[in-house]
């Protein structure tokens, strides 16, 4: 056997140069993982959330918002839907923001007459083209739904404004139903073609191939909307990006229908491992949480524990092990640096599953001086505590400095908190249930 | 253009014979996604959560519920880690579950020499390879690396006990490094190699691709952990076991160091829309509200909002255009049953976006007469009063009756409230801040 251990490369020399190993795959020529838009769609999709009621001033205040962070293109329920969502349309419109605006329509011109009238610069239509939803909800044939696109279209057009087609519950639509009527509105002139995963239904793969079929059959932009029933909607936008998609649809904390949709916030976890400088030049990280903030109040919910970022422990290191390796270098055991979010690092070591490489930084930010030996002698007392009840700093800053007071003279030095990138807020957070 | 519009064919007849359109990819003949396995990790990974500290008794009733749900292993926390926690993995091993208990060890024959008295039915082994774990956690070789690996697996394996090696951050890993790693593990004997994405960085593609390869390199069983910081896990999981990966480590609620791992729960939900038969045949789904609760409540989190399955509005249904079609047919907007794991669907009328269909069936259950152009009357009513303010199910039902009351002359027929299917409960869950 001992033959075989020679056979084992050390390859820290001969590594090929790749700057960044997780980024877009350079077989993708396709990818627009380094050039992609949002479409924010809080203020549609999320309003079909069940909690969601914005009032006028709430949707001007989280539009804003959208705004500053930097998202391509706002999108609004249709003015249609009730007297206050046509008005608010109209008020958002004229507060002469970056973002472009869009409004949501049903692929028909009653809806598309009052949506052109709104001052939009962009119309989004949808039709269903499953099977499913052509027999249970407007009943139309494949014949139909091309004649009244076309009409559509060609009327949003003439009045100078955006406009994007998309098909509804695609995956389970027929791929020639899906690429025929894809080819003929692109041949019209659509902005862009929208791809919906509607019911959560979708994999990866399954995105890339259909997203790199289409793209050889249309020439404009796609857009892609994905739902998360199943868990897999920051993966699908990621993956339709790779298959040359441009536009993915998010909502803040992904409310949406059900469980929601492609969350802003995880997204931007996903695209800066990706494409750091393109995602750090063109969107405001830092304003994520307020942002996040901002709708989870209006909304009346918790930020989930495990939000990508935000959650509370997102960036919150336990194990012994990993506390080790992220005080010698943080990217060990981070892909995503918490200052790009303006949130910090928390190493926990106040518990059984410490090390005493975690309780010597504390030592040390407590300017007591114990040698190695003493450390992993006081590191088995915290630990032996540990195995009994849950701990705190104090538990743990108590043991360390009874144990130090034995061993020692103490220092002359006043004893100086520094905190540095250590939060106590963030060990005990407030949880109250739901 | 008319002549265009001939050729869109209306496949309805025409549809080849797939049973399940988002399962399984037929060309995948490596796939495991019809034969999976999980270990559940929410007392080992699952300990390294920010919030957990888990009692002995804490330990054994999760187990006993983790057995029961039906998961296939359970990893305990290394029994090196304290005292108590060896003695709680010997507690465990002698309850006598269906499930195979595992501890999970460093590459080191101290460990090693501990883990085979506690009674575990296997060891998993893990060791970081990546150049910054090599850097600046232990500071080994790839030479060295082989060598411990060989000592312990041949140690545990004389012991009788089932063994896994894994790398750890295998991402950021050299691939010629890990194959050869692999491959020397393989022959003499493992009976799992072990994958695992210890930062979050990894992407479905690059999954298939990794996993694919290690598949024709190895003959024994591939094993997937995937931490959740750039929301990929679920998928990343489903796309593992596309490319041949058998066993996939879950937590649940997805607990662990930072943001967790991939979800029980979520992986459930996934799973469920590829390999129905399998996944209901094999698992306690109707227990998984009860077993999420368990350690929601150990761990003193809140189950998110939009947690897959078990958030409150999962299978919650608002927008107009949606309500009718589920009425109609839930599988139009519903890819999974909320009935296979005991939840309730949701229409949730009581909204500005509401629609005549779904006021109808309120109707009904009222157990009213109303013709339909009255239901589109009282409707138009009802989203003028969502556009002023919030409403719920009571607001609703007054404006109904009291409208019937002005158009017709009541029924004799008692009121009956029936709540097939709707739960007040619902739509007003109680909210607090975290």
């Amino acid at each position: 056997m001992s033959e075989d251990f020679q056979k084992v490369t050390e390859s820290a020399v001969t590594e090929p140069q790749q700057a960044n190993p997780y980024g877009p795959n350079p077989a993708d020529y396709l990818s627009n993982v380094k050039n992609f838009q949002l479409i924010d769609s809080t203020l549609r999709e999320g309003e079909q959330f069940a909690n969601a009621f914005f009032s006028t001033e709430k949707k001007i205040e989280i539009a804003k918002a959208l705004d500053d962070f930097g998202v391509d293109y706002i999108e609004l329920t249709s003015p249609v839907a009730s007297e206050q969502s046509r008005s608010d349309c109209e008020a958002i419109c004229k507060l002469g923001l970056k973002a472009k605006i869009l409004t949501h329509i049903r692929c028909h011109m009653d809806d598309a007459r009052v949506a052109v009238e709104t001052g939009v610069d962009g119309v989004d239509v949808v039709i269903g083209t499953s099977k499913f939803l052509r027999q249970y909800s407007h009943g139309k044939d494949m014949n139909y739904i091309a004649k009244s696109a076309v009409e559509v279209i060609e009327f949003v057009k003439s009045k100078g404004i955006e406009i994007r087609f998309s098909s509804e519950d695609s995956f389970r639509s027929d791929l020639v139903d899906l690429l025929n009527i894809y080819k003929t509105v692109d041949q019209i002139g659509v902005n862009r073609v929208g791809i919906a995963d509607t019911v959560g239904c979708a994999n990866p793969r399954q995105v890339y191939e259909l997203i790199r079929t289409l793209k050889s059959v249309v020439s404009c932009d796609i857009e892609c909307h994905f739902h998360n029933d199943t868990g897999c909607a920051i993966a699908n936008a990621y993956t339709a990006l790779e298959g040359g998609a441009r536009l993915i649809d998010t909502c803040v904390l992904g409310i949406g229908e059900r469980n929601g949709i492609v969350p802003l916030g995880g997204l931007m976890a996903r695209m800066i491992v990706a494409a750091p400088e393109y995602v750090k030049s063109k969107y405001k990280l830092h304003k994520l949480r307020d942002l996040e903030n901002l709708v989870a109040e209006a909304v009346e919910v918790n930020i989930p524990f495990n939000n990508p970022i935000t959650g509370f422990c997102a960036f919150t290191h336990k194990a012994g092990i990993h506390a080790k390796a992220i005080l010698a270098n943080p990217s060990t055991y981070e892909i995503l640096d918490p200052h790009d979010f303006g949130m910090k690092r928390y190493i926990h070591f106040a518990n059984r599953l410490t090390g005493w490489n975690a309780i010597k930084s504390r030592v040390d930010q407590l300017n007591l001086n114990l040698a190695d030996d003493q450390i992993k002698e006081v590191t088995n007392k915290i630990k032996k505590l540990g195995d009994v009840r849950p701990l705190n700093i104090d538990d743990v800053d108590s043991i360390i400095k009874d144990f130090h007071a034995e061993v020692s003279t103490p220092r002359l030095a006043a004893i100086k908190r520094d905190h540095a990138d250590l939060d106590n807020d963030d060990l005990n957070p407030k949880k109250t249930k739901q």
